[in-house]
């Protein structure tokens, strides 16, 4: 069996272009460029929790690094630079070669860079921790949405809870296996959103979120928001409820702006090719979501995914 | 049980005053200073590998953070920020109350922000990324040694594979539940040293590493090798050899320097009041490591800590 090194080196040393120094020393060296802030954030995922033992190596690569890239896209933030920590049972070299497949073809299609790392024996967890550039003062936070704002959702919601719930679902599974982080749109709202998060816990909860940094309240209609093209054809309308308002990992982005930026928006969506649906308007007062049907009446939000709730 | 949210506020969530932007949103702000680079390593911990269910969690608050800023020592680098990616089987929350206050006191002594993170359950794993600064071109890296140069080390090695073996020794266990990781060494290093690393999987081992990036040999003389004091009244020798060249976990730095600095470093042992004791010489050739004992006959040594040999 190849040595702990060995295996690092094979599947996931590559020499570092925009890093000052790479993977195979105590610490990698980077440098944002001039008028640039760095933004930082790390991802946990489990076998059992966040992936199956079962998950196809290829596409969990992909997603153990999109969920690091959506972070990023909620920040306005370019990716550049990631950290991968790793432990698995034991050196198994396929999987490691489909991960790293996986992992690598995502990254290149983003310039990024995996500049370091950690593999270590033990429960399949990997640990991701993604470093990106945003132009000083232009970062989208949470805090930031105004009473007057629209509330916009990328894409559509609820594919990968449909997945996860039926997997014979091809398409949805997809979604859930495959999610593709809104980048070009996090890099593209720079001036345009005044507040943004990524979909990962649900979108009410997600939207909670960002209702609670900027301190604001939020009308969302439920017929504007954007579903998951397969929930035209299924009859149980609670259940689409449910996977739109509440699945998680759908790696959407929710952001907020000014009336006045709707034509910047709608170009911004034309040019990527991505649907932009505009669902609400944030309200002052309290940082309460009420999300209303055609009639206008409240519909109830199941609470969106919290790994320690009882 | 208090949800995810709330444990991660309650723990963990404090103000940033270095950072642009702190804990609580898709990702933390930062920027070095100018004229600094940035150093950035990762860490994953997990029970059962490189702690037990029953370790101390204030102590492992303390390992978690040490062994990160032992990779910041090793590159001459100041600590500056952390994100934490922790997992847990349930909302412990007086093992997190412990653990968090641990891991702050040491971040404070040494001005490191908490900047962000991830919480999540499932078994019980700590993956903590650290960022730090260093002078632009001044890092310590593993490449740089170079025929003639000194071979140094810090404090006494052995002491944690001692306590590993032998936990009713205090002082030992001591060594490997709150390893002291030597930042002011690593900074003071800076323009003197010409190559380091910190002592994670065993002095040989790791010294190995500098000399293969560094493309040179080494001799290594083992009554100069500093060892844990208490090996003094141990009568199993091979035991001693055993823990001070392959015993992991100790995070004293090994570096090298030219002989003309000898001076400064002997100034910056007495400033620091730590010991600093010259082993060996780097030679020429290939990435061989010699070890000798006092008749010049080479010491076998054992292979150090590898997550993956069989």
């Amino acid at each position: 069996m190849p040595s702990e090194f060995e295996l690092i080196r094979k599947y996931f040393a590559r020499p570092a272009t925009s890093a000052l120094l790479g993977a195979g020393d105590d610490a990698a060296l980077l440098r944002p460029r001039p008028g640039m802030e760095l933004a930082v954030s790390t991802d946990l995922l489990l076998e059992g929790t966040h992936f199956r033992a079962w998950d196809e190596p290829r596409q969990l690569g992909h997603k153990a690094l999109a969920v690091n890239l959506s972070d990023m896209a909620a920040m306005g933030a370019a990716p550049r630079w990631a950290l991968l920590a790793i432990s698995l049972p034991a050196a198994e070299e396929a999987w490691l070669a489909a991960f790293a497949a996986g992992l690598f073809s995502l990254a290149g299609r983003f310039g990024v860079e995996l500049i370091g790392g950690d593999t270590t024996r033990g429960p399949r967890s990997i640990c991701i921790t993604i470093l990106g550039e945003v132009p000083a003062g232009q970062a989208l936070r949470r805090a930031g949405a105004a009473p007057g704002d629209d509330i916009w959702v990328s894409g559509e919601l609820g594919g990968a809870a449909l997945g996860l719930a039926r997997p014979a679902h091809a398409a949805a599974a997809m979604r859930l296996q495959q999610p593709e982080p809104r980048v070009e749109l996090g890099t593209r709202l720079r001036g345009l959103a005044s507040a943004a998060i990524d979909v990962s816990d649900g979108f009410a909860q997600d939207l909670g979120h960002l209702l609670e940094s900027s301190g604001v309240g939020a009308v969302v209609q439920y017929d504007l928001v954007p579903k998951f093209s397969a929930f035209k054809k299924l009859e149980d309308k609670k259940f689409e409820a449910q996977c739109v308002l509440s699945g998680g990992d759908d790696y959407e982005l929710v952001f907020t702006a000014p009336q006045r930026v709707r034509a910047g928006i709608e170009a911004v969506s034309k040019e990527l090719d991505l649907a932009l649906s505009r669902v609400g308007t944030i309200q002052q007062g309290e940082s309460k979501l009420l999300i209303i049907d055609q009639e206008r009446k409240p519909i109830a939000v199941a609470r969106g995914f919290d790994h320690f709730a009882t």
